[in-house]
């Protein structure tokens, strides 16, 4: 597949580089390490920091995501590969403001290990740290292991609501308390249409037929549930959903949060489309739509295909997402 | 190309469908005419109403620019097609608030007839209305022939800059004097490295070599200038600017605003690679970068690649696009 780049080893420095530029009323690489960018901004004395990351080829996540009411740090990897401890613990000293920081990263066993690391070194130079690890992706294994599943676009709403804890002032433990109930809260399933390539390697991430589509296929080209033939967007999204009901409870008169999330190459147009079909099937079941979100939040590069979230909202998390949000890649009023 | 659309004839319908219900709080179809969405907020009396339009395929544009601070309505054609005139009328009608109506549009037959047709029905009724069309592209005519110029992703500063012109209470005349200034003030060239397909057809918008890319390659597939091997980000980004220095006169310590705009599958870290060499070619030049954008501005449904547009900035401009915007696909604070 054909690449807007240089020298391919250098596309997340050089990435980075032009990112703190357009944004640099924003964000700022930190000195100590450069695969690490963190607020430019004030935030208030005493408030707990919040410092996300994962691989890059994401983009808007992660580094899109720090500002005012989102996080206020971010450990950048390489392409689909964690970043490792140093980075991390750079972006926890960065930020701790004597409140603790909080980890939020996908469940990935790279990042497990890393962010893992990061958290014991924090703590032995005095900082109070809390990790919450993300599994909104019911394809990646069954209900009774919710622990064992990744983290895909539903780390969104996880970063919205903690982000928004953090900025309300909570304590460092209900932080933790919220990122943890929106993760307990949240379902995520997608489906993958084309592959995207590493700009080292220029390869598919997979090899899919024209006419096929994999539900359930993971954020890096991880093998789905199955192969299906391609249909239609009110199929997909139906069957998407059915997966997610079977997953969480949901009764007339609950309320959610929606995202579709767009993988890269897939249009608004059609992201709407399918959205015009959740919507429809949640009204059916009663089901309100507290605030929706369409577009690419968490994406693989150029990858076509698409994931239905949903959040069931409480009193709490209805207000943590109504906190607005100024971020680079991401605002709400 | 695989989409995610039902039948290929609604894909319009069932977008729109699905935008107003995602954006219930920003925007709504009219009753009059199921191809206009408007403002559902309160605007001021007599604000002077901005209505933008095209077809459709380019999402976000145009519909995601009707808000607070951008376009009151949009009359919202087929794909890559011009509205006619009805719905541009009822578009019109909707948001006049006696101050009279902006047409802003890019320059394609099309668009010139259809708006220029409405804008007769809409005096006849009695509406002001002025029209700007917008001619950014520096590959499509000659230096000498702007006016025979396509609009291209130049046309978001034209939105942001009238509409907050508008948002300011100007007169209808300097509303439409401050569009103009800002489409003689914008250079737009863009490449092409990947067709997007038609979901009535399916077929290629256009065919291109693996290793070549298409200079000045037009929103909807249009030829560009020269058909050249793939290059590196570096490389694209001079090439695309020497057209726009030697078009448009820019001295050390002017001021510029900046859009890279990816066309649709081009993934956001080549976007910012790219806008990194374009902040180093301004830099080496003396020209100030007053503010940066990087994102899908207006894309072309799939197609890869992207374009570069700079604006001269003078003290009045520099006001405008500082002005808030709060729309449901773009947002500044």
């Amino acid at each position: 597949m054909k690449k807007l780049v240089n020298n391919p080893s250098n596309v997340v420095e050089e990435m980075l580089d032009g990112y703190v530029k357009a944004h640099s009323n924003y964000v700022r690489r930190l000195e100590e390490n450069d695969r690490v960018v963190v607020t430019s901004r004030k935030t208030a004395d005493n408030k707990v920091g919040i410092v996300i990351g994962g691989g890059s080829g994401h983009e808007p996540a992660f580094l899109g995501y720090v500002g005012d009411g989102m996080a206020d740090g971010v450990a950048i990897g390489n392409i689909f590969a964690s970043p490792p401890p140093a980075p991390i613990l750079e972006a926890t000293k960065a930020v701790d403001k004597g409140a603790g920081v909080l980890y939020i990263f996908g469940n990935y066993a790279g990042d497990n290990m890393n962010f893992g690391m990061a958290a014991e070194l924090a703590e032995m130079e005095g900082i109070k740290v809390e990790k919450v690890i993300i599994s909104d992706d019911v394809a990646s294994a069954p209900k009774e292991e919710k622990e064992k599943r990744r983290g895909i676009a539903g780390e969104f709403f996880v970063f919205k609501a903690a982000g928004a804890a953090a900025d309300k002032g909570y304590p460092l433990e209900d932080v933790a308390r919220v990122a943890r109930k929106t993760n307990e809260q949240t379902r995520s399933m997608g489906v993958g249409l084309s592959p995207c390539s590493l700009p080292q390697t220029g390869k598919p991430s997979f090899e899919i037929g024209e006419d096929e589509m994999e539900l359930g296929l993971g954020h890096h080209g991880e093998p789905g549930i199955k192969r299906v033939p391609l249909d239609t967007a009110d199929n997909v999204a139906d069957v998407l959903l059915s997966y997610i009901f079977e997953d969480i409870k949901l009764d007339q008169g609950d309320e959610v949060a929606v995202l579709v999330n767009g993988l890269g190459s897939t249009p608004l147009m059609e992201q709407y489309i399918v959205f015009r079909r959740v919507e429809e099937v949640l009204k059916e079941r009663g089901i309100r739509i507290y605030r929706s979100y369409v577009g690419d939040y968490i994406t693989s590069l150029e990858m076509g295909g698409l994931s239905i979230t949903l959040t069931k909202l409480d009193d709490e998390l209805k207000e943590l997402i109504d906190h607005p949000v100024n971020c680079p890649r991401f605002t709400q009023k």
